[in-house]
């Protein structure tokens, strides 16, 4: 609302790339967090500890995106006074971000369990399967940052509807896990650090609905957040 | 920067106003943060599913109140032009309470996990005593609260350390748990059960450590995360 008025077009179109530069290092970083999940999996799913091993030394790269990006955001409220839409997307943006950070850290998670279920001598297909839900898991990022990339509230509120069957695939994992540890308890200590891969995926979920959740937001200018039944892992 | 150059004084004291006003809403918000930890550690230690309920139910309140606080911060943002220091302590607000509604919704979850533990008629001090991961946690949150009261930089630096004993209190709990999880492989429903307890309580450490982290964002102006290992869990 003031930026039209108050500064020039000169300014306004260079307060337009400094928007669209932050938009832009958002979506690398999505692309990082992508790539940080999808090794993590693949490292788990394979068996690679070489992979695990690199997801986990790579986490700070994403911590580091998220301070700059952080930082800018802040410096373009600061200096220029962005109209309602664009302040909406700012604000999006800071929000994105924390849990773009958040996904990776349970990118490294699933690394770090990885390497102690190799030290432990367990293979994980003994236990449950990840691979589906980790399919699951991945789709609903990938779809989430793709309805970031272009904004679109449709792609967002579709992606939502995804975290239900994610609960349910997790839940299954959890009671098959359950049933392993009864029938042999010398399977506990593994069949644990199976279930904390499980939740990391269970969590990368939720993170990944919260995205969508502020492009509605952004887009509509409405808060669909607590409509619903809220997950209780977020 | 903007404020009281283009801004008459009264306009300004009218700003001033609303940050304090929606200040005190967090302070508001956090003490039902709070005693909702409060009441759902009670809950689960005096085994009172009436308490536990209370819990379970109040949890939309705290929703509530992050998005009605939320929505007063992009106004805010959008009809003044807040200078550097009151622009921090919007964005700071921002991030303070996504951290609180996530505390409410790990106090939620202790509700909950009570009800079921009812359910399965089991005792909770069959397995550990969760009391002591309780009053840190507790602590940590009443300490992370008062920093952001006060603004106190020294505070919520010394309160960010607390993280570490919450973590290594966690992990011996989590060692109890596996042991009486082999002894007897009947307990281990109820055992894990516990053991998402003793992990909702180690999260709120972890949000309550986010919180202080934004107020020195805040004070000194310096990004402090990501500086030391993160946790892994957050």
């Amino acid at each position: 609302m003031v930026q039209d008025s108050n500064l020039g077009s000169h300014i306004s179109r260079r307060f337009d790339h400094e928007l669209e530069s932050i938009r832009n290092q958002v979506l690398t970083m999505g692309g990082l967090v992508e790539t940080q999940v999808n090794r993590g999996l693949k490292g788990l799913l394979e068996s690679d500890s070489e992979i695990a091993r690199k997801v986990v030394q790579d986490d700070y790269k994403i911590n580091r995106m998220e301070v700059e990006i952080d930082d800018k955001c802040v410096k373009i409220l600061a200096r220029r006074q962005p109209a309602a839409s664009d302040l909406r997307l700012v604000v999006a943006i800071i929000k994105t971000i924390t849990d773009l950070e958040r996904i990776g850290d349970q990118a490294e998670k699933l690394g770090r369990n990885q390497l102690e279920l190799v030290d432990d001598g367990t293979s994980l297909s003994n236990y449950v399967n990840l691979e589906h839900l980790g399919e699951l898991v991945s789709r609903m990022l990938n779809r989430a940052l793709d309805a970031f990339a272009r904004m679109d509230v449709e792609e967002a509120l579709k992606t939502i509807a995804l975290d239900e069957k994610i609960n349910a695939e997790f839940e299954a994992i959890m009671r098959q896990l359950i049933t392993h540890m009864m029938e042999d308890p010398r399977t506990i200590r593994s069949a644990l650090r199976v279930s904390w891969c499980a939740r990391a995926l269970e969590r990368i979920g939720d993170h990944s609905k919260n995205i969508c959740e502020y492009i509605v937001f952004l887009v509509q200018g409405k808060d669909v957040r607590h409509t619903g039944k809220r997950d209780q892992d977020s």
